[in-house]
């Protein structure tokens, strides 16, 4: 017997109209790539939306059809998010951070059938014309700033959208239609696309706007750092939507500078991001002697933050900093770090190490952490395994089948090392293929790296394994030092006493001028481990 | 083409399944029917409400079975919740303050298989059981509290479960199927049956938690005052599994000094319930100089909640007041009076007028008010119209589809008669039905009541339409003195003076030792009506 309520399907296109309706009056502030700020409210966008609706079926893009971005965070890019997604076609965010050679498998493997960028995607787009199927690409801007171009007949956004209506009737898909496409950028194989879909995306959205979650109201000001062609900038621009607030977009002015003064002009309270921006931001505003007068909380994921960015916000500007961990295939919300009451009176040190670890899921998600025959570990904070997750907004195969099935037993291999404690917390160690496998036991690369970021001298740390001949492997580390800095070797690893167990210590210290980072911003380790190959680790 | 995602069904076992493995040790506290206090945790809910799944079976409960309950708020009736519901049959909460023509009735129309109930309501059970059809009756006690009584084969709800085990696997049901049943408790007509899904369920819960709705966390610590009977406590059962909150459950002691001594041994941060209910708390509180030394806030809702009242709770006790609006057929949360950043810099006044609006609605409801001729009415917080709702948690069609299609357009008629104003807040003006029609302009009985109220001498007041020879009806005031006050009718009528339209004040005043309450609490305004037909106007 079914229940007799009414059947709606969950719609991204929902999110709009709900915006649209009951927080019209609501802000979007952008950082155009033409230098100025750019203001409007719910009720443009989704005019606007509808408009962009109308002209994807001029341009005679189908249901089910990829529609490509290879854009910053901007209005435009917002109102495809809906008008792509909405009128039943998916939207393909596109990292204008890949090579042109990746970026024209991912646009062929997806098979897109246009693709809209921003102006300063123009190389890469002209490097890639020639070796796509994709034939028409739209630049997003106005007529007044189309550039001259190699591209046959490119489209401006703005002349598209000028010559449409803004009535638009918003289909009443299938809540389960493909509604979005991302592809991870797996550091080794082929990269692989993840399908969403409307429901995993209205789902998602309404986890993380949970109190435990983002906790994002019509109150908020949300400055997404987090990219919109990185896994839906963590879903934010859908957020924003179903609680009505306000959003402040950097557009490609990411430095320390234009973000500090956007957070100080719109009153941001709540932003998010990887920690590599963070640096760059903190390092200007303590510079000039600044300071954040709305920012609350800063939601840090993508990698773990070092306790020392952590201990900054918190200590020295009163940013609460908020862990979340997520993936691509996660869509990406899996755990965010919200304290239970029990953490509420431990200590100001006990607490921070609670906020280190990645947090316990929102409604949704579950997790497990395994060893390697697949048997569930306890969740005593001590016992790490691989991590794997299940829920409504996970993948369950790649588009195209791209690697075969993902799953084991209907969950996700996340590819993670982790512990989970007697609260739920999970704390990820280290990647699966990153982990250093010393006389049969697991070292967790990133707690040394953190440690190593804690050293004043150090700008950047990356630990990896090299082979040792009694231990199979042994942690090395690699560190970039801060310039001005004389940094010893020794001096470093006596940084370490106390702080971890001794047979965790690397063995060995190299100071490098650089460490190899992928589009999203991760360290390459698999490089390092090539470049590293033949290092010798002191015996002692 | 479909998203790639996990399909995994919203339903209300994983809400459960979610605290016990994410929130294991978080608390549930009820004061039990036996005088005493009990006390366990997430776990052993799970652990039990397995128990009690198995129990079911046991008793030859099918699929889509309803299964009656009669009972306080408390952790067997939680119990209920989850092993009922998550079993695949269907929870149907009957109101004890229902009279024993109307609960059979009910009961027959439902089909209920079994009814469990709590002792207090052993003789209202008495009264039926000779009556219906159900044939199994379980008391929600153990063996030693078991009553003399003449119901045959009387169970025992506490043996049922010892004699189970505690695995159990949930099954994988389909997230449409029905998940529990409540019955409006209309005042003309009879009774309809609203068959709520597993999935509205789920996605009002979600809706529900969100900060600008109920705004719930594993911090908080929740005291549902509104009964579990009464549409799922507002749904507050579920949201505690879903957040991971304390629960704080009152059994039968709803009186000032049982509530209070349980606010403050377990800490609560949040309440929710009727006016009615508050107006002893507060009573008892104001005489014995006490406060509320963690509460924070209290949802109110079910009836506007009076000024004066949300004046004592704020200004006296610093507990915000947060009003809601719902109803049995919207599972029951629609909207929510959530400020926006437009309201806060506003003075006190203007935001205790706000305050006492219903508020904007949650994402997945929307509204709009229609006049006589279903012309949808502009947002300007003046036109007045009957409030129309829709969305993935409100009623499509009433159990075995009693009263016919309620659907107007694919919209829910509420009945309810509101304004919206331009920043979407809606307020209820009257019922529909209870609306005074003076020579063809509308006027609201609640304003009237609501000044009433804020008059010292006033304990309750209610505003009916009374047959006027020129203006077709006019407003009669009846009004309940509190014990030893001298009031007048001019008092009465003067203090209208400045605070009402001259034309809304009402005609007459007439003093009555009691003005009828339905089951859930709401004045009989029908009666009224009946009892004052006769009733002759003053005429200027």
């Amino acid at each position: 017997m079914n229940g007799q309520m009414m059947q709606q399907p969950l719609l991204i296109s929902t999110l709009l109209i709900h915006a649209e309706r009951h927080h019209a009056a609501q802000e979007i502030v952008s950082r155009r790539v033409e230098g100025d700020i750019h203001r409007y409210t719910f009720r443009d966008l989704a005019a606007r939306a509808r408009q962009a609706a109308n002209a994807l079926r001029a341009l005679g893009a189908q249901p089910g059809a990829r529609i490509a971005t290879l854009a910053w965070n901007g209005y435009r890019h917002m109102e495809l998010y809906y008008a792509v997604s909405g009128s039943g076609s998916v939207l393909h965010t596109l990292n204008p951070r890949l090579h042109a050679d990746q970026l024209s498998y991912i646009m062929d493997h997806a098979e897109d059938d246009i693709l809209f960028f921003d102006l300063t995607f123009l190389p890469l787009v002209e490097a890639v014309v020639d070796r796509v199927q994709c034939k028409t690409f739209v630049a997003l801007t106005d007529r007044a700033h189309m550039p001259v171009t190699k591209l046959p007949n490119l489209l401006c956004y703005e002349e598209l959208l000028a010559g449409q209506s803004d009535s638009f009737a918003w289909p009443a898909l299938d809540e389960n239609s493909a509604s979005s496409l991302c592809y991870t950028s797996g550091t080794t194989g082929n990269p692989k696309g993840v399908l969403y879909s409307q429901r995993s995306t209205v789902l998602h959205t309404y986890a993380a706007a949970l109190p435990d979650a983002l906790n994002c109201s019509a109150s908020d000001v949300i400055l997404p750092v987090v990219p919109m062609f990185h896994v839906n900038a963590w879903g934010l621009p859908y957020v924003a939507c179903m609680v009505g607030a306000k959003l402040v977009f950097p557009g490609p002015a990411l430095d320390g500078k234009s973000l500090h003064s956007l957070f100080e002009s719109e009153q941001v309270t709540l932003s998010a991001g990887v920690p590599t921006v963070w640096q760059g931001l903190l390092a200007y505003v303590e510079t000039n002697g600044l300071s954040f007068s709305s920012m609350r909380r800063t939601i840090i994921g993508g990698a773990a933050c070092p306790p020392a960015m952590m201990k900054t916000f918190q200590d020295l500007f009163q940013v609460h900093v908020l862990h979340a961990w997520g993936m691509t295939e996660l869509s990406p919300v899996g755990t965010v770090c919200s304290f239970k009451p029990v953490h509420r009176t431990m200590d100001k040190s006990a607490q921070e190490a609670v906020q280190s670890k990645q947090g316990r899921v929102v409604f949704g998600v579950d997790m497990k952490i395994v060893d390697d025959s697949g048997r569930e570990l306890p969740w005593d904070g001590k016992a790490s395994g691989e991590l794997l997750v299940r829920g409504p907004w996970i993948v369950s195969r790649y588009f195209k089948d791209e690697g075969g099935d993902p799953l084991v037993d209907g969950w996700f291999p996340t590819g993670d090392v982790a512990t989970i404690d007697a609260n739920g917390f999970m704390q990820i160690t280290d990647r699966a293929k990153d982990v250093i496998k010393s006389g049969g036991e697991w070292i967790g690369s990133i707690d040394i790296e953190n440690i190593a970021m804690a050293h004043p001298g150090v700008a950047m740390a990356a630990c990896i394994a090299a082979y040792h001949p009694k231990w199979d492997e042994r942690p090395l580390l690699l560190v970039v030092a801060k310039p001005g800095q004389s940094l010893t070797r020794e001096a470093l690893l006596a940084f370490f006493d106390g702080k971890i167990a001794k047979w965790w210590t690397p063995d060995d210290v190299v100071f490098v001028d650089a460490i190899p980072l992928g589009a999203t911003g991760k360290m390459l380790k698999h490089k390092l481990r090539e470049m590293f190959r033949e290092h010798r680790l002191p015996t002692v």
